[in-house]
């Protein structure tokens, strides 16, 4: 394992039946922490993007699930019960990333073997938690490797410590190999119309001293033509058997336009992102969101109140504008064949 | 020509010493109108992106020198030296779009012939607005005719009504062709950063009642994958002798995206946004503004103070990627020879 990595920056931490969230929509104008004590609420927290990223979402699900236990033995209820309720609730808050999907099987998992046992199951999220730090921690040390001599490298979206348990996926990648020498700088996007990178990737790479320029996802183009990247590398919400990758929307477009320039384009991801029960990416049931997020931004009116708007969160990128995907167990190269336990590369 | 094409929309109006100009920067929440006296007001109102668009740009920029021959003869200084020194000074506002230089060049011309005579600068300044509308006119219909159907169209920032003096090029034409029943749903992207799209053209789609729907720039890559788009059209700020295209950022990810997925690729503008001194697109000036432009809006923090911003605000669209371009002669292909006075097509 490579440079021991750390950052100061915590999405969530849970403490006798309180799960204090930073609220990530304040970001990075207000660093505000929620402290939440059911499943309601996480569902809430969730929906409303308070905590967002394919992995982070799935821990504070299970969180969600284990207070759920905590609440129904505090009123002599039935917790086994109110833990698979909870596990449902939550599995319907977001539809694309495949994590939460896997976390709260994790959960039921653990229901069962505990009858709902609320301090069973507040070791499960934990250990599901530590798991992604564990993760993340693997996937930034593999993916280093793919960078050499202090490139440029451009990213998307927030995939850093506020989207994971520990250091990021792609953003974890980018803190090692940054610490390594390996980068010398990232660019990001602000990642409209949420503004991940703006708000997000930009507050984690200033809190963590990393060189760094932001763009609009507009001069994806022109940076990549630029000539100043020789990389790209993101993350993913959901990763079909043969290496479609669902992720933010604008992906499709970034790996479009590194393809047209012969940049490699990285895919970082833990393996439960992995859905082997889908081949192609035209399965993936890609969320739409409010036409609010693109006509308004801060309570102020960014678009005519009676235009139309089509505002689907994610998109897929097909495998074959894939260079190679990193998860804990390696860097894979196509055609992938992620139950093999060696590295492709 | 086609369907007599008419617009609510009106950038700027002048009258009497007074260039009454639609702050674009309010719209759509505010519609605010600015009177103007002097081509230093101009210039500031063309900096700051009161008024944009490269055909505007040239007309307020002819009313400036106008302005300045009038005060001059009203204060009995040389309205020719004043006209001259304004005509300077208004071309060095904005460095991309070239009809500017030609404006400039114009009104250049009337000052020699008029010994910079107020009235007849007034009265070029009106030529040049009135020509550019007429020449609006003619795009329009040539390039109405280059969809059928009522197909769906992607356009990308305003190239409507706010940013020349007539119906627009790119918008001119979705106009024209949404009014002969060969566009049926316009969609458009809305521009980051200064969101052209979302505030401008969306203001200008419904206040014509045009059926279309914004999206943010990252879903232009989901979009055209859906297949629900069949054509793009877009404008342009300089067009070299080849064919390649400057245009406001992110043109160049729609272009590269279309041919990814094989649909047309149009750009309009006119005769004055070709620059025959330039060959290649690697020459032209591509100007690069704030970081406050990409770091807020509204005031509001949009990224943390500390972050880096790379904000060019135009990129340059290779020839290859452009299937024809429009100008007010006609629907020209490549190789171009936009002195053939006859159409390529």
């Amino acid at each position: 394992m490579a440079t021991d990595l750390h950052t100061r920056v915590r999405p969530f931490e849970y403490q006798a039946g309180i799960l204090t969230l930073l609220d990530q929509t304040l970001l990075p104008g207000e660093v505000r922490h929620l402290d939440l004590s059911t499943p309601e609420e996480v569902a809430e927290a969730i929906r409303a993007m308070r905590v967002r990223g394919a992995p982070a979402i799935g821990i504070a699900a299970a969180y969600g699930v284990a207070l759920a236990a905590r609440n129904a033995e505090k009123a002599k209820a039935d917790p086994r019960a109110a833990a698979l309720l909870a596990a449902d609730l939550l599995q319907e808050t977001r539809p694309t990333a495949v994590n939460l999907r896997w976390a709260m099987d994790e959960m039921r998992r653990a229901i069962q073997a505990s009858q709902g046992r609320a301090t069973a199951l507040e070791e499960a999220a934990l250990r599901i938690h530590r798991d992604d730090a564990e993760r993340c921690a693997r996937i930034a040390a593999h993916g280093a490797s793919l960078f050499a001599g202090g490139v440029s490298v451009l990213t998307h979206c927030n995939t850093g410590a506020l989207a994971t348990g520990g250091v990021g996926t792609a953003l974890g990648i980018l803190r090692a190999a940054q610490a390594e020498g390996r980068v010398g700088h990232v660019f990001f996007t602000e990642t409209r119309p949420h503004l991940q990178g703006a708000r997000l990737t930009a507050w984690e790479l200033v809190e963590d001293h990393i060189p760094a320029t932001l763009i609009a996802d507009t001069a994806v183009g022109a940076l990549l033509a630029s000539g100043r990247v020789q990389g790209v590398v993101v993350g993913a919400d959901r990763i079909t058997a043969r290496g479609d990758v669902a992720n933010k929307i604008g992906t499709y477009n970034v790996a479009v336009l590194a393809q047209s320039h012969r940049i490699p384009f990285y895919v970082a991801a833990p393996e439960s992102t992995l859905d082997p029960t889908i081949a192609h990416g035209s399965e993936i049931p890609i969320e739409e969101r409010s036409a609010e997020e693109v006509k308004t931004y801060g309570g102020r009116a960014v678009a005519p109140a009676a235009v139309s708007v089509w505002n689907p969160v994610f998109d897929v990128t097909p495998a074959s504008l894939v260079t190679a995907i990193v998860t804990e167990r390696g860097v894979f190269r196509p055609p992938y064949n992620f139950s093999d336990r060696r590295r492709t590369s």
